[in-house]
């Protein structure tokens, strides 16, 4: 028997490999999660976002039957979904980039539609690990600062005053897609030289492949038979973190590019510190030590001002869909009430 | 006569070339401004930055001579200045590219200690813009906007709520000194590729004279006998003003850097639109409309998503003053008495 603290809300995270649904109490005590496969796009839009759709409906549908009792007692089933494009304030996608079908399907009436018995309340992805930070990690009560999700992207959502900000439209820290580079590789965004071919799981991968192209790898990365173009960032992380010299560089080099970014954002925002979260975490201080290192060195009158601090996020891989059961809250009326469940 | 909503407060901004000195009563009227030369730095820290406190005092000394009666009635004088560099909190100078002496010098102890009389309040110059703008400009009551203030460089504010936000430390919006172009040239700031070398009066220069130098250049600004390295901007704004085709040409390039560092803006803050001030725009439409196309194009899912308006600032070139005296009113204890004074 596990004590709960009532009521419990539901939130899904759409990833690019898995869906991952989370039950959160109002302690913020994740009380279960189920995983699905995210399915493979046949390239055809409608069918895509409908078979998207069923698998979120029947990850929710799961955990919505398995908490009856917890969830609140009147009304809809509030239920958050993390989405990983442009979501504005009435929760519809309008653009992803790794989601071709998202720019002509409205995936959000699709949804609603499938799911009548819920209120749906949609997020951008990061926006929602945002909320879990402000809510419950290391973004509590932070006066201004960016929380990055860096997997094979990169995602941010703003904290200030200990709230998250979401912009005019809801389309606020769209990080990923700042150009750093106007000479730089195309991105599927539709344009060049974005942040997030660089400083992310997919340019960590990116990184090594040129790295072995030009000859220039060495180490496990460069005996392991490979075809073109398929190094795992995740691979070379695992051989940084096992000791490969190589690996180590090619993180430091990512770690470089990290900070480029992140000195552009505390231009423009002056946080009092930078939370960092997503799967590229996982390399530690392999990669927050030397990007710590370049942040310092690339702040305008880096020395002169007090330093910014880049802190781990601590909700982990399950931060966006963690957000979504919080954000799922706002559907309640008046304040949650903090009974506690038997 | 001249009707003044008392009391007044007095406004400075330090410019590369002037010092302007403004008094603006509580209604925000502008009721006297008098300008001085900023003086010529010697290269001697303590010596510049001393001569230039001076030359500070002298302005705010004769505005509060001159509007005496009209002053708050107790205690210290409030009196506002905009700084350009990072300015903290409280008021400190810490950094600004162009002031070599800002970095090795306390400038707002120094200017305290030559202004007994005065209670100061210091800010970035372009915050300031900003202020003036949020107070009685075109960024009125915005939910999230960014007031930018192109002239030499490129400085900058951001509203949120109505709000100047200011960051953790007081340096948010340093916006100029975001790195668009990590293979770009130079910066006076330390690095290079940052925004304010190309989408700026220098950026436009140095474009100049780039094509000049390469042959490129035809037109008015080719037949000007000239040295090298000197074409001002300004004078390039006057030929595209009076229809010189390269100009305008000059202009275009201009405003599509100015596009590609907004497109950052607002991938990072999503704002409602966006002001455009300082000296470039006197170029008006040749710079925004080229400017709005551009952004346009560059915005993720451009086409998809609400057009982010460019709207000019309308505090003109008084703004960082007029956004100094407003900032000066904190000073005031309680609610700002609106009785009109003969």
């Amino acid at each position: 028997v596990v004590a709960l603290t009532g009521p419990v809300t539901v939130g899904i995270d759409l990833g690019g490999t898995k869906v991952l649904g989370v039950a959160v109490d109002a302690a913020g005590t994740v009380v279960a999660d189920i995983r699905a496969e995210t399915p493979r796009p046949t390239g055809i839009a409608r069918d895509d976002a409908a078979t998207t759709a069923e698998v979120i409906a029947g990850v929710a549908d799961r955990l919505i039957d398995d908490f009856g009792p917890f969830l609140p007692p009147r009304g809809p089933v509030p239920l958050g979904v993390g989405l990983p494009g442009l979501v504005d304030k009435g929760g519809r996608l309008h653009s992803a980039p790794h989601l071709p079908w998202a720019a002509t399907t409205d995936f959000t009436a699709m949804l609603r539609a499938r799911l009548p018995h819920c209120t749906l309340v949609a997020d951008n992805d990061a926006t929602a690990a945002a909320v879990a930070e402000a809510e419950m990690g290391a973004a509590q009560a932070a006066s201004c600062t960016v929380v990055l999700t860096i997997g094979t992207g990169i995602g941010g959502g703003l904290v200030m005053g200990g709230k998250v900000v979401r912009g005019a439209h809801g389309f606020a820290a769209e990080i990923g897609h700042m150009v750093i580079d106007p000479h730089g590789p195309d991105c599927p965004c539709g344009r060049r030289g974005c942040w997030e071919l660089y400083a992310s799981g997919s340019g960590l991968g990116r990184l090594a492949q040129e790295a072995l192209e030009e000859g220039r790898l060495t180490g496990v990365l460069a005996e392991e038979p490979r075809r073109s173009g398929d190094i795992p960032g995740a691979e070379v992380t695992q051989a940084a973190l096992r000791g490969d010299i190589p690996a180590r560089e090619l993180l430091a080099d990512v770690a470089g590019w990290l900070a480029l970014g992140l000195a552009n954002l505390v231009a423009v925002l002056d946080p009092s510190f930078v939370v960092v979260g997503g799967g590229l975490i996982a390399a530690g201080d392999l990669l927050l030590g030397p990007a710590r290192v370049a942040l310092e060195e690339l702040l305008e009158a880096g020395g002169r001002r007090p330093s910014v601090p880049l802190v781990a996020a601590v909700t982990g891989e399950r931060a966006g869909a963690i957000g979504a059961a919080i954000n799922a809250r706002s559907v309640l009326a008046g304040p949650v009430p903090a009974t506690s469940i038997p």
